[in-house]
């Protein structure tokens, strides 16, 4: 049985109880977010490392870290490491996107050394497979496909990412009418491709009531791709683009009928005017279901701070109603990420996760900062590093930028402006 | 003649050409915004290395860096490398913050060495050197910082930012309702201080006349500083500041009538969903005047990362009507920034203003955009790296992530989801 259905039973069970905890929300909240489809609980019950976290309306904003190997960057080690920094980093989910030698073992080492929910894209695999045994990926069979996730599943990940939208007709409408960049999207390139090659109809899409079968039997939940989202600024909410989420709206509801978790992936690539609409769209096609954005960028321009352009994007789109923000290190557009760009891409979106819960009024998300102004007042550094996002940095940019030795900061020292105007008034530092 | 008192008598001036070429407008597009007082064009004669640029309504947004030297770090020649960095990093201002030994020294040499507007904040040294001469900075008298104001100005200053604002209502406002954080800007503490002390009106306030008679013989830009800005979340949009920039709207008119050059500097801390009431409210109660905004921040917890909290501000400020965003460093809250700072914090706020410019669809600015996303797409690397925000960083990064000196990047590889399917269409790699 799903969260989703012991749910809609009136059931809660330990894992709402421990999520709700992590959130500081009643476990009913959780409970009746799952029955209504607003909120995902990824807990499979095979992830026996995991500490349980939802994602949804109503609960602070989550923030997923991407890791995994490439075929440049094959070593297993290196991205345990990456794992250890995702954890320490604060990420609320890790998703393991190895395209490297060795992806089943990969995975099944993340999934012991992660508390985090635990998220794959199977089609990777069974894609490589598929190169490595018959020479190419269009030679990947649908049952080697679903055979794959299966084996996900059955390892414990939480959540599979499955480009199930990526159907026929949208393929025939990208087609018609191309784009700048086309497909940016590895698994959507994938079964478009393969679509293409065969010219068949997309497998997960076309069987899907057997992915639910397996997703349902296992408790993953699903996190509908979004093959086609945009990969530049000018493909951005164009016709491909919404036409896949129409049918991802359908397979919602679909799943939803079954029992299933789901939440829905989207963009990717959006200016900052047309944010709020991408999300207002998603959320009212696909009935609420929680929403996970990959950024979005809010310009192409910027390689090496892609971090940012998607702190930008990412804090509008919380703010507008996204539950799940994917990470982008600044090592996006360049290259694979290393250890210390996870900590920057993460680091970023926290920020953006935490000023869109300040906007959207979660409760007790304006007191962290109300801690911070205080000690900021008081010149109480000690307080401040304790309260930063990233105490370690800083604690050693403060160390390195105070030579002084001070109790001010090395940048107005003596006119220090608290300091100054709290004399004026013949009053000390400490706050009202 | 200030450049607006030619705007209004209709005269298109070398300096407006040379603005409006740099933005690619019509140079009577200029003269138009500074006739009706949306444009500003900080072009002090004396400053005779300078390249001029314009700053306000329909033109693309402004970025300044803030440079200077402080009492822990008074060295003037690492401040000329800042400089450097400044120009060479691309923003459209500096600002010399300087309260270090030397200041008058140290704005010749920036001066002398900037083809960008300068600007100061004349009340530092005033400050400073009423320590130095009389023990204490509220010893200053008027006449001190009006002289200092002129020194400024005949060195060729471009723009000064004057805290006119902090009227004695105002601070007894602020007496009234105390916040968490008082104030946080230097050169309204030094002023609330002094009228505290002495029981005295603002001087800038009761000597505006003098004032706009100095501005408007040298033309230099007057840039009404908000010495009432929020220095935390729970501060903002509060009595205090609005009160504060209610005076700042009479000045702009006062200041018009006289022919000055004027903008409004704004804040500072703010929460996301406050940022278009902030600037909406500066534009109205300033009649259009151009808005100089300090980020802003929208959190407080993230010191080591405020060029990113400031860059979300800015974005959302820039394209909610801000014309000029003061960039904020990684080392705000905790130090002096050193020239890797600098650069940091100008790469950030240079993504938040191209991000609005998007947003508000200035002419051009979605090109570039697009320009970039072919050249991705052609996995056209000289291009993509020429096309970047910063190329040598760009340079570098895909340098050091590509082992295998392969066309694709390291992150998919083989995999590259761009091949993938445009192999797939039987296509190449150049986009349509």
């Amino acid at each position: 049985m799903t969260q989703r259905i012991k749910a809609l039973q009136g059931i809660i069970t330990p894992e709402m109880e421990q999520a709700a905890a992590s959130d500081g929300v009643s476990a009913e909240m959780i409970r009746k977010g799952l029955a209504d489809g607003t909120i995902v609980l990824p807990a499979n019950p095979c992830h026996s490392a995991l500490k349980p976290r939802a994602i949804g309306r109503g609960l602070p904003t989550k923030v997923n870290a991407n890791i995994g190997t490439s075929p440049d960057y094959p070593s297993h080690s290196t991205e345990l490491c990456k794992l250890q920094e995702v954890i320490s980093a604060g990420a609320d989910a890790v998703m393991d996107l190895s395209t490297g030698p060795g992806i089943a073992d990969m995975r099944r080492l993340v999934l012991a050394g992660s508390p985090l929910p635990v998220g794959t894209v199977p089609v990777y695999q069974a894609a490589a497979e598929a190169r490595e045994r018959y020479g190419a990926t269009a030679k990947m069979t649908p049952d080697d496909l679903f055979r794959v996730i299966e084996e996900h599943a059955a390892d414990g990940v939480d959540f599979i990412t499955v480009h199930c939208g990526v159907t026929m007709d949208v393929v025939q409408s990208l087609r018609r009418r191309r784009r700048v960049a086309d497909i940016v999207s590895r698994g959507g390139a994938f079964l478009a491709g393969w679509m293409l090659h065969h010219g068949r109809e997309n497998p997960l899409y076309e069987r899907y009531d057997e992915l639910l079968e397996i997703v349902t039997r296992y408790d993953v939940t699903l996190s509908l791709g979004d093959g086609l989202r945009p990969g530049c600024l000018a493909d951005a909410t164009d016709g491909p683009q919404i036409q896949e989420l129409l049918v991802l709206g359908e397979l919602v509801d679909r799943a939803k009928e079954r029992g299933a978790q789901v939440m829905v992936e989207g963009p990717g690539h959006v200016p900052l005017h047309q944010i709020q609409t991408n999300v207002e769209l998603q959320k009212s096609l696909c009935r609420g279901a929680p929403f996970y954005v990959l950024g979005p960028l809010v310009t192409d321009v910027a390689p090496g701070y892609d971090h940012i352009t998607a702190a930008i994007g990412g804090a509008l789109a919380a703010w507008a109603g996204a539950d799940f923000l994917c990470y982008v290190t600044p090592a996006e557009h360049l290259g694979l990420p290393d250890s210390a760009d996870v900590r920057a891409g993460i680091m970023a979106s926290r920020i953006a996760a935490h000023a869109a819960d300040i906007a959207k009024g979660i409760p007790g998300a304006l007191d962290w900062d109300l801690s911070m102004a205080k000690a900021r007042k008081a010149l109480d550094w000690q307080a401040q590093i304790a309260l930063s996002l990233d105490p370690p940095l800083a604690a050693e940019m403060r160390k390195k930028k105070n030579p002084g030795q001070r109790e001010e900061c090395s940048m107005c020292g003596d006119f220090c402006a608290m300091r100054v105007f709290s004399q004026a008034l013949g009053t000390d530092l400490r706050p009202c």
